[in-house]
């Protein structure tokens, strides 16, 4: 079910929608670099006065303020808008940022990165920064409601926007402004959805359902008071690097198993209709050999693979503090090191009950080595995991608009990495959340020469007010 | 045997001489930086005229060009001198370096480092850059010379003097005048005495007879062809840090002992002489733990301690290359990282034969792990062991002097680190070389506040001088 005004409307206005992302991408909202406090300043009034104009009641919400290269300026407000208030129909909240990653031309964009560029050799590509992450489906959201506005037409639904500006800096404070409005602005809302992240593939329209969490560690060995000469003090003390290296080689075998006991009877078990989503994902073992860029996968299994990546846990080592890193040769032994790996966190494993078996294991193994050296290990962040039930009326209405939309149902996917403020909307607020992507695997958010396809643009346009109509419609 | 004239005047020049290494230290000839290139010739140049001014036949000798800092510049020139030509004599070579490592009073100095500062508190310290590493021992040959000659009493030996410019700085080209020197300068040399290193401990004078080799090798594992995100492909390919890390775990035991095979059956059995030189050292645990900064010895037993210091080999694991190694937390997966070791060699251990025994070796651990992934294994650089007779003729001369100047045997010490220039010349003029240190171990060669106690350097300088006599006297 859709408004067929609607669809119409968005094709004969395929144009305007791209001058809208155009004029978005020129502002560019740099959050995490203070030369560029103006910048996403202006793309909140921008945001905030597009809304008031197309029929929202929406206003800016400061949230506090935060060091910036070590100057305390204020957070990017928090751009909030309204529209409805229709008891009889459902609330849907919708959240987007409007910041975006730095960018430099010099980095290698092939076109002034604040300057949204089309492919000239007419592939549809739209270039520029923000393009696909975040500003596509936020200018998306927009574009609905400019139709919605133009044809007379009412919202199906009561539709909730909430969007920050500094989601690629932390999301500093938005939980405690989700906290300090759970009664207020986001009282009523029935189900969420954010569109932040990205198909699987190329080709193939997706709604994800799944985040893994992580666990980061350090692994601190001390035991000198300074660095040492390895000629002079080589076989005669206890090296640190010694130590740590046993340590790191005990967490994670060659093809990937965590070694450390206890995390794998964690795990939730595997149910047959979970599995069966795995086995319906379009994707092939190709895919993942171009995207790293060698054939380097541990399994030839592309449901393997993909459950390693969407409800296993990893461990990957990430480097080691303290030692010697650079080009050449230095003979030190180094006096502290620290070494750095992390653990991806899938239902039913908490940060708290990793922790508690990382920190034993780790703690175990030093004993074992009989060093003099001294040990620390520790949490250095985390963020659980998160599951939203993919059975839930908001994945079934998204499940017929992207049918109807792109002629097939949707994958069904879980992301290896985490977004945490889906977390903090999930819990804080206790909904349902949906990740209803509209760009591509290969977009290139936060790398160089970030892209959005037209045709993802505009049929992702058309997706969020169809799954608005197909929302309305469901049984909840 | 010595001159008492000689030892008199010694002691009434006293502060003669310390002024000769405050004119010594104010000239910053450090080798390794490209706005001091004209003190290093300065420096040079002083040496050369005092060398003149003391009746040595001597000359400046070029040696080439280099790269510094990207500029193509002369090399320090190599100042020769030659005092004597009686064919009855022994002649003997010396050699020192007149460069110095880089000093800044902000680095943490107590006074200006290019001035030769005696400790207001009265304990005989003389603090400056190069007081002991190596003007001390250079000028300390200078003030044999002076005192011979304004005694007018002639040198008991012929003596030879080769003097670089460029020992901070890898003593490039050295190997290759010492080799168009043979026949030249070099001919008709009995042995050779370098003062460019230090006592084991502040009381005890030492003689050193060997010196530790070592190999330096990278292994490098490569795959993916760009860093990942350990959220997107955590699990599900071959992660290299995996590899590198299960490799070098595999190396050295924490306990020191290098688990590549076949290296230990390589180490040339000890001999009972060898063993009473060890036992006769005098040197406690706690020495170690004090220059260390903490109690982290493998071992607590003096002995062992010490050979594991001098005469077996040892494994130092320094760094990886290509891994997260900042503050802070970064869910990078690398996608190639090397990893950095040494080995330090002892006789008769080989650069060729241990690095085929490393390579083999972790080729084949690598083969064990199954991985997708690339190896390389390989050396970077190397040098020999060396080891000298301390039974020769010039060891026992130089036992004498010490016992005559000191009132004490000397101990009998091996290096745990390299002095490449000691093989050179050792192997190329084929001679023995006594290593016949002047300043303490606490003397600070290379750090901030270095310094030689006026202890050292007076009787130092008449070590230098008694060693002649005795090497006189001694028999081929």
């Amino acid at each position: 079910m859709s408004d067929t005004k609607f669809l119409q409307y968005v094709d004969e206005h395929k144009d305007d929608y791209i001058k809208r992302l155009a004029e978005a991408v020129a502002i560019p909202s740099v959050s995490g670099n203070l030369s560029y406090v103006k910048d996403v300043e202006a793309m909140g009034d921008f945001l905030l006065k597009q809304l008031i104009a197309l029929g929202a009641k929406a206003e800016k919400k400061p949230i506090g303020t935060h060091t910036l290269e070590g100057k305390e300026v204020d957070l990017p407000p928090v751009i909030i808008g309204q529209l409805g208030n229709d008891p009889k129909k459902k609330t849907l909240l919708v959240y987007g940022h409007y910041d975006v990653q730095p960018a430099l031309t010099e980095d290698g964009w092939l076109y002034p990165p604040f300057e949204l560029t089309p492919d000239p050799n007419g592939s549809g590509r739209l270039y520029g920064r923000g393009a696909t992450d975040d500003k596509g489906p936020v200018m998306g959201w927009l574009n609905v409601l400019e139709a919605h506005k133009n044809l007379g037409i009412e919202l199906p639904v009561n539709l909730k926007m909430c969007f920050e500006g500094m989601e690629e800096n932390g999301s500093v404070n938005l939980d405690k402004f989700i906290e300090s409005e759970k009664d207020k602005f986001f009282a009523g809302v029935d189900c969420m959805c954010i569109s932040d992240n990205y198909w699987l593939d190329t080709k193939t329209p997706c709604l994800t359902y799944g985040l893994r969490g992580i666990t980061y560690y350090e692994i601190k060995v001390s035991g000198p008071d300074r660095d040492l000469h390895s000629g002079v003090f080589g076989g005669t003390v206890h090296e640190p690097m010694t130590d740590l290296i046993s340590l790191m080689s005990k967490l994670v075998s060659q093809d990937g198993q965590i070694l450390v006991p206890g995390i794998k009877d964690l795990i939730a078990p595997l149910t047959d209709d979970e599995k069966a989503k795995f086995e319906a994902i379009h994707f092939q073992i190709q895919d993942i050999h171009d995207a790293v860029g060698g054939d380097v996968t541990i399994s030839n299994d592309t449901v393997n693979t993909l459950m390693s990546r969407m409800r296993n846990p990893s461990l990957s080592l990430h480097g080691i503090e303290g030692a010697f890193s650079a080009p050449g040769s230095k003979t030190v032994i180094p006096c502290c090191v620290k070494g750095k790996f992390s653990i991806r966190l899938v239902p039913n494993l908490t940060i708290a009950g990793v922790t508690d078996l990382v920190v034993k294991y780790v703690q175990d193994e030093f004993k074992k080595l009989g060093s003099k050296n001294k040990l620390e290990v520790y949490l250095t962040h985390g963020g659980e995991p998160w599951i939203a039930d993919p059975e839930h009326y908001s994945y079934k209405a998204a499940h017929k608009a992207t049918e109807s939309v792109y002629g097939q149902a949707p994958d069904y996917t879980r992301e290896g990495g985490s977004i945490p403020v889906t977390l903090d909307f999930a819990n804080i607020l206790n909904l349902n959340v949906l990740l209803l992507p509209m760009g591509r695997c290969d977009d290139g958010a936060h790398s160089t020469n970030e892209k959005i396809d037209t045709d993802n643009y505009i049929r992702g346009t058309k997706l969020l007010g169809t799954y608005m109509y197909e929302l309305a419609a469901a049984h909840k």
